[in-house]
């Protein structure tokens, strides 16, 4: 290649550095010099990829995104019933909150920015909006909707817990929210 | 007084400052210069109360969640049964999601700090046990800790959505999580 600019992973490097970053610093400290020196790229690469931290942050954060609905998916892909999808979504509310802390992490600085910024709301409007698609594969959009709230907090108070509930509470309560009248 | 140091005021500032400091700008940057000169006191007085930066943040986060469980309190107590409790829950579940930002946003930022740093899971962990007992005046134990998780994940999607959803799914959520079999 005639020179760095075009390298196609190069991008790749930049977003990945920049979530390595933020999982261990946050995202209040994110600036083009220290990706740059965590990507192993020159500085001017930054500015050639991203018009700015606000890009960079946008396209990363998009990423992750992308990573969880991936998680989401896997979980949900075998279940053929909405009762097989109810085993799934308690597997998969143990996955999230047994898992990497670097999701955990993620997951917040992503939320902590969007609750400061109001434009990174659509970040996280899509983020429910492919969450509560794959549930709707087995449920009503309004049980998907409150499905996809109750997985939330499950995994969230999960995670945070020192005694974290177990799998039949959350399966009671995936019983329930997905009971109709 | 004989000296600043026994101003009982000046802790209170201190704790004050070091909140509207974290809103603004996240627990990454937070250092005893700062808040100092945020609250508008000597730099001494921060090791005068403060064994350090852990303790100002411990302390500092201890008071906003008496002051979040205060907001849990003053919804429910006029609640004289379970069915009232559904109602006073919608309202508060409202209230915390158009409310203001800065709680919002002290909230994710005190998960991010426990995500990445589990000592600060007691505090996560104390928080949620608040919440909980309240609920336990009108719910059995289970029903308490799955409905304080919808609590959470409702609020938290209400607050992240661009298009956020209404009164009448949060209390059918909330319908569906206290009713046992």
């Amino acid at each position: 290649m005639a020179t760095g600019h075009t390298d196609p992973q190069r991008r790749e490097r930049i977003l990945a550095a920049t979530l390595d970053h933020i999982a261990d610093e946050g995202v209040t400290g994110v600036s083009h010099r220290k990706i740059a020196a965590r990507a192993g790229v020159p500085l001017g690469s930054m500015t050639y990829h991203f018009r700015g931290i606000d890009e960079l942050l946008h396209e990363a954060f998009t990423g992750f995104a992308a990573h969880v609905a991936a998680v989401f998916e896997r979980h949900l892909d075998g279940a053929g019933s909405a009762e097989q999808a109810c085993e799934a979504v308690t597997d998969l509310i143990h996955a999230l909150s047994d898992g990497p802390q670097r999701d955990l992490i993620l997951t917040h600085e992503l939320y902590t920015l969007a609750a400061r910024r109001p434009e990174y709301r659509e970040l996280t409007r899509m983020w429910m909006s492919r969450s509560r698609q794959l549930l709707e594969r087995y449920f009503d959009a309004e049980t998907a909707r409150q499905l996809d709230a109750l997985i939330e907090g499950l995994a969230l108070h999960r995670a945070l817990d020192t005694t974290p509930h177990g799998r039949r509470l959350t399966r009671e309560a995936i019983k329930r929210i997905t009971t109709t009248a």
